[in-house]
């Protein structure tokens, strides 16, 4: 039976921790790949920068080569798990420009130059697969791209980033401050030695980029998303949305949007948010990513799993390889990335959203409509006042002054940022206002 | 820009709730369709039985004809949402030989019909479509087909019946009985006005068929799947399930087992069984459905969602056709259905779960022991035993005998449906058991 099967050879670029088991499993499941695709898979290399380094998965030593470029020119397909924007780039390149079909994983490239290399496959119809370059192992990229071609996403909002996540998770069900669960998270592997990239939000920004334009079929920069990392998240706001029924989640978010003028445009972000402990997304513990997409026709849907990791991203990769093998057999081009929509990328402040602020003020009579006058004159309205307030500053009317302050927590209707900003600016300058202890946006309501 | 675009003429056959959503976006978003495509879809006809029946939405009367087979031969892709086995099974099989590609949502006939349907539709390289045949809208036959691909699957826990689950969740959320849930579901459109294919597991039994064929790439007859449905699920199951901390759920379940003997098959069943609080098909409410994957490499995954509407499904239907039209553009054959392994599909008798066994026994002691001698017998071992028992029940020593009877609930390792079977025999006619009051089997553990 194989013989009557062709051959497809497969070059692969990086042999860390993912590329490691890429090879393992190609060379494992060569014969069942062979059946599913009706061609054989050959691993013809792995370019890697030191042929004589340890790998995590032990593989033939004559596979490891140098010369990457050599490689790629005798490849059918070529696997990109370098990282990193160059030489990853020009390798992209070449072997699109040599009649070769790429599979990559390599999310920071997709952000910066995604543009660009879909271009120059569209331009020779060759395909570029990247299922693993967002959320890992859990199907994303293909649903969006395909299960809802038929359908207009409305909004996504992303637990992209599998080390933030355990941290925020470790400070909501144990109370750790965030030093310990990120060290808790580094002694476990999920976090890098320099954390930045996590913790600072870059890292889910590159993901809210790509999926934003695979979503709205429009080219968003990376340089258009707003970024927040979770640095400033203290154990007294998460205690404080766990009291109020939230759970504080680092949230890609990724929205078509109609701004004030009535202009059709889309958003993407990434910050803490407060989401309500009853939406899918709570659910989400540990290390998991899931991403939830709300569609105009197919309404809410959610895709769970683990976020990151050698072999579970090593999965996503071999079905990318897998569909692009069968193409090879079936003939046709690749199916081209399409950003024919070429919608406006809003600025966060063009954007509206619910706020949460948390006030520390003055224990007096009055002061709650104070507060309220602040919100009011910038057309912030407000949706609740948390109940924890004192007797004092619930009265309207006289009573007996008090030196100390009050916690006063504020829930806001949809605003704009550029409200919100200017409001939270006349808050810091307002006397009864003592200190703006903390702001969060809420999403998922 | 459209005069360039290829036309593809779209025959839609079945003008009921999701066949008029289907029209209805296709000619609402006939531009944008055409702009992700390359080609316009032009709908050419919906043939149902009666041109002057109500329908849901509003659509042209002109559409309309009672003439398929014309509708199908005039047609590059066609649409079948009459439902049913027949004429849908010959108008496919037209529409096949006629050189079109096929999407449908008949997952009846799918179960029943699917290796005539796929083995037609690969020898000429046409392409059957059916994503909206499992969990409506919720994208779960393309991930399977394409994104784990290159992965084994191992096991597939489903809840695949809205309605089943909304009467579930009903029941242990408020309390309610399976009557007044189920007279709920009807009242809000969940249910059909005969709910025997739903309550009966039926429907699901359908789907666990599709999905376990899909997965382990196996022609899964509908006959081999095993089925029980809710009817027999009582209040007193659930409430003593969530004391437990378990929830019940009705299952469709898709496994790869190796048996006693070491040969390796698959089991598809569909039963209502004991899952974890903690685990995320728990979290899955009201009608939604959600699919639960767990795979080699990517570990476990979960898709959630809607699992019926007709808006919904209609989105998953449009995703189809998109995709066979983006191909019709490309050129090259459709993916071929695979069921190259055709691993043996194992009898329930063979296939080992948990179970939780509830029963009344005589309250004196030694009852425990002897129960657990039962078991023993048929080496079913024990995980655990509830505690809400007597002392009476738990000394193994003699003390005053008692008349009254008490509550044994009893959790046991994985066994085979065979050695419980024995066991539960055993224990009906043992003389200190005076009701075996409940089995459940424990999933997801």
């Amino acid at each position: 039976m194989k013989l009557e099967y062709r051959n497809l050879r497969v070059a692969l670029l990086g042999g860390g921790s993912v590329g490691a088991q890429v090879a393992r499993l190609l060379l494992e499941q060569g014969p069942e790949l062979a059946n599913r695709v009706g061609a054989t898979l050959e691993l013809v290399g792995v370019a890697v920068r030191d042929v004589n380094a340890e790998r995590t998965v032990d593989l033939p030593r004559e596979l490891f080569t140098t010369n990457a470029e050599e490689l790629i020119l005798g490849a059918d397909i070529v696997i990109e798990l370098m990282g990193g924007i160059e030489p990853a780039r020009s390798h992209i390149l070449l072997a699109i420009s040599s009649g070769a079909d790429v599979v990559t994983a390599n999310k920071a490239l997709l952000a910066l130059h995604g543009p660009e290399l879909f271009a120059a496959a569209n331009q020779v119809g060759a395909q570029i697969n990247y299922e693993a370059a967002v959320a890992g192992a859990i199907p994303i990229v293909r649903p969006l791209r395909e299960s809802l071609a038929g359908d207009q996403v409305k909004r996504i909002l992303g637990i992209v980033n599998g080390t933030t996540n355990f941290i925020l998770d470790r400070m909501d069900t144990e109370g750790s401050s965030l030093e310990d669960a990120l060290a808790e998270a580094t002694a476990l592997g999920y976090a890098e030695a320099d954390p930045t990239a996590d913790i600072g939000g870059f890292d889910a920004a590159q993901k809210a980029a790509i999926l934003a334009s695979l979503a709205f079929h429009t080219a968003v920069p990376l340089a258009s998303v707003y970024r927040e990392g979770i640095e400033l998240v203290t154990p007294a706001q998460i205690e404080s949305a766990r009291k109020a029924g939230y759970v504080v989640k680092l949230l890609a978010i990724c929205e078509r949007v109609t701004d004030e003028n009535g202009v059709d445009g889309v958003s993407a972000r990434v910050y803490p948010a407060m989401v309500p402990r009853s939406h899918p997304l709570a659910a989400v513990h540990g290390a998991n990513n899931a991403v939830f997409v709300e569609a105009e026709s197919a309404g809410s849907l959610m895709f769970y799993g683990a976020g990151a990791g050698g072999v579970e991203t090593a999965s996503a990769v071999l079905g990318d390889v897998v569909s692009i093998a069968r193409r090879h057999v079936a003939g046709g081009p690749g199916v081209a990335a399409s950003s024919y929509a070429a919608l406006p990328v809003f600025d966060i402040g063009r954007v509206t959203t619910r706020y949460a602020v948390t006030l520390e003020v003055t224990d007096e009579p009055g002061v709650l409509a104070t507060i309220a006058s602040v919100f009011s004159k910038r057309k912030v309205s407000l949706a609740l006042v948390e109940q924890s307030m004192t007797p004092a500053v619930m009265a309207t009317k006289s009573r007996a002054a008090r030196s100390a302050t009050a916690t006063l927590v504020i829930g806001t209707h949809d605003a704009t940022e550029a409200a919100l900003a200017a409001t939270v600016q006349d808050l810091v300058t307002n006397s009864v206002v003592s200190e703006v202890a903390s702001v969060l946006r809420v999403e998922g309501v």
